[in-house]
């Protein structure tokens, strides 16, 4: 999506530990409008896929979770990170290892929230080794739920979550997907969503 | 609000510990359509005090932050909770207290992203003692900016926290206001801004 590469370009910075630092209008300040353009494009790749819910998890993927499901007229759930003494004890849970913190944590989704019934979009800010979002489907697939795609913001395809998941026959659409990165560069790729 | 009394009437739980459990709609899972017409109301509440920036804080607050924003066509900013390795040094920051969890945590904001010409509005989904609110009203001081007020979907007026900011001649809005509650029964008041 050219709007999301070029708005990385103008306002991405690289820094060490392969990180991407996009927090001027995706995960620390958000621009609201822009987001709801990226919401609107992964309607338009998931429209004809009946989608019932979608899942994210706190805090980042929520912006762009509320952007789609507005599209899609179906609710969000977002997973709770580590210990909430209010979620209660009938919950869904994973362990999800994040690498830029170096550290594990839980997620956690209230049973009564995800039915056999549902036809579940993972929708997150990035995509990188997957962890976050292996958590995620573990849940969907506890909950007799359906996995319909996973979509997110960015990719960074180097860090192979994405292959994985394709590799699983699990579709996904990734609005940018970035094959490497240096200091002074991004190198832009593509999903695979348009062969 | 009549709208949001009734939802939480009909979907919300009274819990020990005076907490109010509106998952279904507002913090777990989210009624992005509901939550749509709630940042309306604080929009119209709100929209001829030249809001130049929304900051709400991490995670529930971000969905009706972002709901507010559109209207008001201004970014979101949210605090982060806890230590962020990436969010870097260059940064304001609070201590809050939870009474829900029991324990102290840091709240976050990149200096960038307030400058001494914004005036700001806070949202968050609840209004209790307030802490979370005081902790991001001392970042916004902090920053130099001007703050036009607050809002917040429920206030547990009886928790004081609404009550001190108004004290303080700071604006106000709840759109829905919890005088009391028991196991079985939620008494409604009014937040003043009709007076």
């Amino acid at each position: 999506m050219k709007l999301l590469e070029d708005k990385i370009l103008t306002c991405g910075t690289v820094l060490p530990g392969n990180i991407l630092k996009v927090d001027s209008f995706l995960n620390h300040q958000l621009d609201v409008k822009f987001i709801n353009e990226l919401g609107k494009e992964i309607y338009n790749s998931f429209s004809s896929d009946d989608i019932t819910k979608i899942l994210t998890v706190e805090a980042s993927g929520i912006a762009l979770a509320c952007a789609a499901a507005a599209y899609f007229d179906v609710p969000v759930v977002f997973a709770k990170k580590g210990h909430h003494s209010n979620v209660g004890s009938d919950v869904y849970s994973a362990e999800v290892f994040s690498y830029t913190k170096g550290k594990q944590y839980s997620v956690t989704v209230s049973k009564k929230f995800l039915s056999p019934d549902d036809n579940i979009l993972i929708i997150d800010d990035f995509l990188a080794t997957g962890e976050a979002c292996f958590g995620l489907r573990k849940i969907v697939s506890d909950a007799g739920a359906s996995l319909a795609g996973v979509a997110a913001a960015i990719e960074k395809k180097f860090q192979n979550g994405g292959n994985t998941l394709r590799a699983d026959g699990i579709k996904v659409r990734s609005l940018a997907v970035i094959e490497s990165m240096t200091d002074d560069s991004i190198c832009f790729g593509d999903d695979g969503s348009k062969k």
